[in-house]
């Protein structure tokens, strides 16, 4: 499992007085940061392979201002190319968002889509989802 | 079909030249305004009863800064509260990216799913995705 | 003067019931876009010759959801290399925020300020602030 | 002196491929979370009694994403209802943006401005700049 703190911000709540649905997937993608860490070790952005093919996100309570939120993360599946992530954004003990996210290795200067490699699959392998 | 022209702005890039995937969850909210303007006229966000359950993103093509976007949107389908919403981000004859909001017909107050009115799903109806 | 009219979107308003400050920026980064143009008329941003040296914003009323908003601007000032840039952003003949904005004419490679040649001085001298 | 970490996010950057400018103003806002926290310690956004009337931000080095940011601050002035806040955002030993905001203790219900009781005075004269 990989697992992130956050600290939810003002400006990602809104007037109905709890974060906006549109800030979840950002605090996603701040959650994919240690699968980032296995493809590009520096996190140096420049060379980051790696595109996003999908998200699917099911809000499930509403989350707040005011108290950490825990985001955590495993790999479901690895394909050639892609990673498929499901993701959980929790506060104060309850799961306000799940999500899987489709993240593909990807050669950015001939725009393709390149097999996961073996080593990095390996990686990957210890954060699978827990049976 | 709902239709909104965005022109995207330079901050919903990123640092891979193109716009970030997570600026198309708030592009495809203000997509949805057609419809939150028909729960609610006057677009007043203390009395809009409105919530969303569920959001899926497919990213198709690489959007980007500079040329206006074409938010379309269509009623998939009417639930007893549940209303969903296809929606397409368009450039330059392009899908970028095209995905599924679930919204739900929500009482703020009293944190429960009421029924879509008849009078509202009969307005709803006109924006069906065309077979 | 230039003039872009935006429509304030559900995520940009905060818990407080109206436009978070910092969603403001980011309405005046779009308001400078007939600035970003005089300097790259196709709007390429990977040739933008342009950075970001100063803002300054005075909040003055509340802005809202639901009703556009008029993004004015002018030339207040062109330096050797700077250009200081009056914003406004009117909604329902208010002004809610008024900023200065100094953009820097930049070589992105050589991170260097370059002087802000003459035929684009002209250009922008249409747009000073009148007295 | 307030201090906060944040860790930038990959939305955060742009196409010029390092942190945007409109980003910053986001983060001064999560670094002002002491303050809030002394006018409201439990941060209940519902009962916090401030707005934001003025920002500054001078841009003095690029921030990039991959490495932490510190987040400093320091009351510089307290007036009959406003609180300056002199901000500083650094990373790997840089300063790269340096900013006032100016806060109001306010009522939301009657819509004005309040005076600064004494204890919380006193509260924030512990985070006066040191000469």
């Amino acid at each position: 499992m990989f697992s992130t703190a956050i600290s939810p911000r003002v400006y990602e709540t809104d007037a109905f007085g709890h974060i906006n649905n549109t800030s979840v997937p950002g605090w996603f993608e701040k959650g994919r940061e240690p699968l980032f860490r296995i493809f590009t070790p520096d996190l140096d952005i420049r060379k980051m392979p790696l595109i996003l093919a999908r998200m699917e996100v099911d809000f499930l309570a509403e989350l707040h201002y005011g108290a950490e939120v825990e985001l955590r993360g495993w790999i479901q599946k690895i394909g050639n190319s892609s990673v498929h992530v499901l993701q959980e954004a929790w506060q104060n003990g309850v799961c306000g968002a799940r999500g899987v996210s489709v993240v593909i290795h990807f050669d950015h200067v001939q725009k393709r889509a390149l097999p996961v490699p073996a080593e990095i699959r390996m990686q990957l392998e210890h954060h699978f989802l827990e049976k």
